[in-house]
């Protein structure tokens, strides 16, 4: 598939300076008008060494405005990164809609290198194009423009390079060991990046492979390229928004659908001096297990949902009773900052990512996606029933680093609810918690039930279960959640 | 001064059980009411080993809305931190306004840990200190109110509890060889913590020194702390704000002050070839020396201030040009997120530190302070007569940490502005460049030149001196910031 990108492809530097002028005024022009935009540009620049990748991204950065872009070079991760999945590093920069993040190295770095070293075998290579494919796929979804460009070099380009490089003492200190190594697994590198390039060209996001034996010829390619990416991109964009808005979703619920929360036992309940005895044992023990599940590095999730007044506050700090204050993070979400408006729903959960062996505790999380979101048409539907992929990829990518994930669905009957509404609104401490929105959603309870269920059925896997918590009474669902989350670090601690 | 704290305090359970009710409900209460207000809080909890802090952390956990608050605690530095100035991992956790830090070790644990093992002498620690004030006073300046606690415990207190740990094998591993250090240095550790809070108790920011040998008298104590002082910092702020404002900062231009500006020759110019020999000659030079330090792992950040249409854009373009694209980042500064808008004004800039061996150039940067929020009125007088100080310490923590710190100010004259503008209007990628605004700020002119002179002469100091550059002839400027960061890196890499 590099042939192509063999032929040495050149541009003289009389055409090159009588197109640059041009390119840059569109580059830049183009550049203004994209801010109005609500989607961002990805551009990756890939390719074999000597393929000239840092000369093109300097070039870029010397034809775009730098206000609104980025450019991100992977280098090894830190500590920081490493205690994180894999991903990471690249959510925590990415760039915000209306603005451009140039990428060099990227998440097909690592994957293709491991595989050229025998480090990694075909299958797991497979795995990780997947996770790849997924995550453009989830970036594109969100109207982010992906373009990816490898540039290429024939072996005996490349050797011809270090040649030349090692001839005068001026530039002979860049030919470095690993250099050396890379000419030597040149042929290796070249196989492997032909799967990984086969692999993951789509049709939405291709890969564009531009011969790199000539600077002036790639940089003008890979310039003109960002320019009809993008343009088509905002063209595309126009249209779509042209169109007449699709159809409301219907609001019907399917009544004879099997509704897995009607049928927890709400009469469940502990009496008070069996809650005592329980809670002393169950937080003890978690004590214990949080400390060494710390030691060992281990890192957890917790996620908290349920219906409005269904305990989650309550059950939260029984649980954080038992874990050092300095170990864990209570996050509790409310609508997004306008840092976090500008970027794919996930990102802000990615933000909050533990280090190595803490605790991440989320009052309300991804899942309102699936929930306020949908049922109030915040979220278009296309946009929620693509979330339940979404949300599954992003969980795995949790599950797979070794993080313990518990979900915990805190579920109430609307009779307890209007109860708990009513006791609140008498104690003072907690007046601030009960407004008239509280009022308002118990009136979609029906739209709410069956997005929980949807939720549930449709995000449960192995590694992330939902854990459904019985709490009408609010004892016995305290000690579940205790309970469920020792179980939990006990098997990883395992 | 800690006899006070050997008295040996103690609540029973029936008081402490009778009092925690109505203190957790005042602090709720009170926590609520602190999000309408434009300051944050700082709790630090420091102390003795064995003084109850983790304990007393978990407890304010408990009793404060998580969703308002923020437990941080230092470990020891991750690499990320390590790369960064000392005081950076204690800015990028800063609470937003309206919130609460709770800080379990602080900017105190590692002065005081180092001169305890001896590895600093006094003078180091004063030093330490001084930065330690200046820290402090700067926050509380923007308002923020900042409690810090010291749990104290005897001697003989801490041999007894590490000896009762030891009992039961349960609890006797968490008597760490760490423990017995400390034990042995407790005479050196109270001692050097005496200097230390004397030393850094002041009216505005006092130490309070609680007993920690009860963990009931000492949670009680810590948290009717917080509950008096977060009132009477209310009761302050409101009583501020009832008093009739300041009167409007005269505006009244000195005409007789010496013009430190007036004294640059804006005839210096380049003629097109000399320019183009010598940008080809210090690009070169300064690829070379760029490489070099970003093997020996010395940031640079490099400051770009002038006026409209002075020309920083193509300045910063030419010297990005020597540079890799990987290596380094411009960061614009415009108009803060609302993120930044929560926090001090230097918060934006800490967050944007280099990491090792790289560059960040900001085009516009903190000194918006003294020159566009002065001018216009967004910064009261007392908030831009701070700032200079600020300023200067913000920049010694950068040079103290080996940064190479450098400040352009481009000075154009008011007819090549206008000169400028029109050229600009007439270009088409330009066009977006030049707005109303960009006019009405040239009738200010007299305004800005005073601001800029202040700025230069109050914040230029030996390690961060201000770089000003007659910049009428665009060729002659861009050669002398290229040289002038050639110096810079030479003296550093020397």
């Amino acid at each position: 598939m590099f042939e192509i990108a063999e032929l040495g492809h050149k541009v003289n530097k009389a055409d090159y300076n009588e197109k640059i002028p041009g390119l840059r005024t569109h580059l830049l022009t183009q550049q203004q008008q994209l801010r109005k935009y609500d989607f961002s540009v990805i551009i990756l620049i890939s390719g074999v060494d000597g393929g000239g990748k840092g000369d093109v991204v300097n070039l870029l950065n010397e034809w775009l405005d730098p206000r609104f872009m980025l450019t991100n070079a992977y280098d090894s991760p830190s500590d920081e990164e490493r205690e994180r999945p894999k991903f990471w590093r690249f959510w925590r920069t990415m760039p915000a809609k209306g603005s451009i993040g140039i990428y060099v190295g990227s998440w097909y770095s690592l994957p293709i290198a491991q595989r050229v070293h025998n480090d990694t075998k075909d299958a797991e290579l497979q795995h990780q194009l997947t996770q790849i494919k997924e995550l453009e796929q989830e970036l594109a979804d969100d109207g982010t423009l992906i373009i990816k460009c490898w540039l290429h070099l024939k072996k005996e380009q490349q050797k011809k390079r270090l040649k030349q490089l090692k001839k005068t003492p001026e530039t002979a200190w860049q030919v470095t060991e690993r250099d050396k190594l890379h000419l030597k697994l040149y042929d290796d590198f070249v196989r492997v990046a032909e799967t990984v390039l086969q692999e993951t060209s789509s049709t939405q996001n291709p890969w564009h492979i531009i011969d790199g034996s000539d600077i002036r010829y790639s940089s003008l390619t890979v310039g003109q390229c960002v320019l009809d990416k993008i343009q088509a991109h905002i063209t595309k964009h126009e249209l779509k928004h042209q169109q007449p808005a699709p159809t409301q979703h219907s609001k019907i619920i399917h009544g004879n659908q099997p509704r897995i929360l009607d049928s927890l036992d709400l009469s469940l309940e502990l009496n008070k001096k069996t809650y005592s005895t329980q809670l002393n044992l169950y937080q003890g023990k978690l004590n214990k297990l949080a400390r060494q599940a710390q030691q060992k590095k281990i890192s957890s999730i917790l996620v908290f949902e349920g219906w409005d007044a269904g305990g989650k506050g309550g059950a939260i700090r029984r649980l954080t009773h038992a874990l050092d204050a300095r170990n864990y993070q209570v996050t509790p979400i409310a609508a997004p900052t306008d840092e976090e408006r500008v970027q794919h729903y996930l990102w802000r959960f990615w933000r909050h990512m533990p280090r190595a062996g803490r605790i991440t505790i989320y009052d309300r999380s991804w899942y309102g996606r699936v929930l306020v979101e949908r049922v109030e048409g915040f979220a278009s539907e296309q946009q929620w029933t693509r979330a339940y992929a979404e949300i599954v990829n992003f969980e795995q990518a949790l599950t797979e680093h070794g993080i313990v994930l518990l979900k915990f669905w805190l579920h109430i009957d609307p009779d307890e609810q209007l109860r708990r509404f009513q006791e609140r609104e008498q104690i003072s401490y907690k007046q601030h918690k009960i407004t008239e929105e509280d009022y308002r959603n118990r009136e979609k309870w029906a739209e709410y039930s069956l997005a929980v269920n949807d939720m549930v059925s449709r995000t449960s896997s192995q590694a992330a279960l939902w854990s459904l918590i019985e709490a009408n009474n609010k004892r016995y669902a305290r000690i579940k959640v205790i309970k469920t989350y020792c179980k939990a670090l006990e098997k990883a601690l395992d």
